[in-house]
């Protein structure tokens, strides 16, 4: 296929280069162009423009947050405007059910379509396309683009033509990610001030009950309190926390652990921490306890 | 060996069972008698007291909480008077640091040993002999009593030889499962007043970043809202979250997601739902986002 | 003074009608028009419009929330376009302080004035013009308008230049109200289950440590449960504390209380009680407790 | 009347002081004999032992915690054994509920009267004969004692015939001003952080609709982070927290704002802050803020 793609970062550079792995025609756009000129080593064909990149079947993006995907598709140039009649973007980065549901109309309206298309897994995964992809969209788009998420990831999980589901899906997967970290942090804080030690630990809770790559990953991580480089960074962390809390209010759902996650996040970015993985906030338990900050 | 055994609920049968299949000879006592008659009927010799469990080399307690252990051991004709020079003292219940502690320092002055080995897994593992044992207590104990945990569970994970550790990471291991009821809990009720599916919503996760026995278990229970019977009633999990804040008083760790724990505990109980199963707590986010309570 | 007036609500009326007792020319405009002809009896002028509404010395708006704010002033006939140049606009309802900070520039650029004074009190007290104003804005302008601070209220607090201080100010009282309704909620809770009268319990309380207009108003509430009519309907509370939350991230502040109470109102809103004065969400906890909701 | 008076810490020896200057007759016992000496030059007798303090009508206790009460009443030569029936013991610190109970139990199986009689008021309140006195016992008994509450108060209050009941209601003061200094942080964290003075945010808050002495107290101390000499120390302070969270165990009430500040107490602890005044618990806010730790 002819695909676009749009944002460059840890994990689309490694998308994107695992679409040109499989055979695809990939145009890419990033905002600084350092970037693309790595891809275009690899063989993609680098756009000057947004525009640059709608000319094909399918354009990703794959973005930090609502207001970046908003000014690349509502923007002068953007999308919106250049994407062909009956072609398809799929955003794949993590963004508000709101705007899911304004993208789905606005392109609906356009003539074009709209996958929201979300993945679960770290740069690692990204680059091993072992990304677990979590779609919505209508049923023939789905057939449409269902090679692009066979060449980026292990498994994709389809959860009907409402677009807005996946990425509500998204987000409550990225708030579970973040209390597994919270609840590691303060289990580990407290038998490790007992003087367990913490990976001794963490292999016992991974060798039973708690045998899953979340609790490997982000365990792993807090019990070598390991927070740099950043695999995702606190403040995005921050915005997932927000966009479930605001999912929760749309829907008058209180999240009790999502409001904690959210006041953990400020701690740590008010203290020195924003640009920590965002498995740090799991290491403020033991500073409350006493210990030294992760930010220090 | 020889072996007593304190405490036939639904546990404490199923492993007594298993080490009468073991080869094992197995005195039973508990408070009502008709549960020491099942088992007796599997080989069991019935114990008419505690004093009377105590004869052997080992004597396992099986019991609800502290004040139950306490009375089994220090009351009149209890094991601490009735137990053998150098025999074995192993407490698998989920019991408080600070009693683990006593317990060590009562039967060493004894001339007694103590080790705790509290174990992970519900009724169904116990029958099946697949629980995890967490096991502490001097290494020539461990040695002596291992043959024990192989009997009843698929694997031991030995802490060190102070007893209190055991019953420190079987606490905080309680409190990460509750943790996982409370957010999925609240996952469930975001994605579920949007419509998603509870069922195919956990097949994802668990196909995914969060494939661990919790996840499948508790979620299960959750999706299914089969809270009846009980493999593990609220009323006990509220035992255990107030162990794990306890002992984070003691070692002035605070702890947010278990106090938050509590107070979803009391709330369930003071609502009716106190002999529900204790995952019954993470129904409580969708009754507060206006949908049924799960004691009604 | 010739004064706009515009939104004539609970508060907005009462305000309208004691700047009219003090003498002032008073245009008023309400989006219903009947609460316009309510004041015109009183001898205020009918705007047609928001534009009709700015042709005097200053123009006040009392509206719900930022959107409406937002519409009156940036909106077409707006007051952005209609004030004449050297005229002021007072923001009175509780405004972001983002929004605050974006009148100040709007106007600024403009060549208008703007000044943020946000008041405290029930519509009781705006009736009896015993508000205390919080206001902020440039020296020269406050004293221009300082004959309406004394029209409406008993006192007026002056928070410096910066019309965002007063605005961050009042949000700030509105999320301590809220506390205290959450407070007193749990404490009459408890000692209300132990069967402790809770008018006397208040008694108690606002003869002693607690002996203040916050206490007494919602303590008196709660202690009747008497939450219909609203003087503060609980979605606008939700609003307040979402204010304080919002201001909280900006300024990267955690408050753990406000989290809570977000919840609360979520919860209060979910189970039917969106529209009952805001004191409803300390009668929450007797719900948890086992109790009736404040909602049915 | 002929009073013993047990306890002469900061507050019991300024009560004591008093109902010596009522007239009384006071004989006084200390565990650390020297506040003793200081008592006798103000016309107290000593007392060597609790049993010496309970030969007269009354005897008071004024005691940190309830072990420390426990180890007055029931041990060897304590006031069970000691008091003259039909004599009353008074308790006057802050008990549990189930010590109050027990404590009615055992004077009344014992031919003695109990009271309970707790107090607010800090230190100051106390040297001046100011403290409000929330009592609670069989009416005859109030009657007797009636004195005793005019020399050390300057109101009582009588709640009803159970003792328990007052203890109760005290604790739940104690945690309404422990919420009064939590939310009060927050907001001054809040505030703070944007410029705004503490102090002048204090007096804005305390002229309106905050005019009590818990907000003038606890945010005076708060705005000048004055956080020693401890008027109370945060170690009592999580003590009463401890008290109103197991009071809400036993009657099956969630508490989550008391959850809340029994973590921010243990945070303070464990990073030095043990034997600072309660108020600095209102500090850990602007710490987690990024300001500095009220320990250091």
């Amino acid at each position: 296929m002819r695909i676009g793609f749009i944002g460059l970062g840890n994990m689309g550079a490694a998308m994107a280069a695992n679409l040109l792995k499989a055979g695809h025609e990939v145009t890419a756009y990033n905002r600084s162009p350092d970037k693309v000129a790595d891809l275009a080593n690899q063989g993609a064909l680098p756009a000057a423009s947004v525009a640059d990149a709608c000319r094909g079947d399918v354009v990703i993006t794959m973005l930090a947050n609502d207001a970046a995907v908003e000014a690349v598709t509502f923007g002068d140039d953007g999308i919106l405007g250049a994407l062909p009649e009956g072609s398809v973007h799929i955003s794949s980065s993590t963004i508000s059910v709101a705007l899911a549901e304004r993208l789905t109309e606005a392109h609906t309206g356009a003539g074009q379509r709209f996958v929201s298309a979300p993945v679960f897994g770290r740069p690692e995964a990204a680059a091993a396309a072992k990304l677990f992809v979590v779609a919505a969209g209508a049923a023939g788009d789905m057939t449409t683009v269902s090679p692009i998420f066979d060449a980026i990831g292990q498994r994709t999980f389809v959860l009907g033509d409402d677009p807005k589901t996946a990425s509500l899906v998204k987000i409550s997967g990225n708030f579970l990610i973040a209390s597994v970290i919270e609840s590691l942090g303060e289990a580990m804080a407290l038998v490790g001030k007992a003087g367990v030690d913490k990976q001794q630990y963490l292999d016992l809770l991974t060798s039973t009950l708690f045998d899953a790559p979340a609790y490997r990953t982000y365990g792993g991580l807090l019990a070598r309190e390991e927070f740099t480089p950043a695999g995702f960074a606190a403040r995005l962390g921050l915005k997932d926390v927000k966009l479930a809390l605001s999912a929760g209010e749309d829907l008058q759902v209180p999240l009790p652990v999502a409001s904690l996650l959210r006041d953990r996040f400020l701690t740590l970015m008010a203290t020195g921490g924003g640009e920590l993985d965002w498995s740090a906030v799991g290491a403020l338990s033991a500073w409350e306890a006493g210990g030294a900050s992760p930010a220090q």
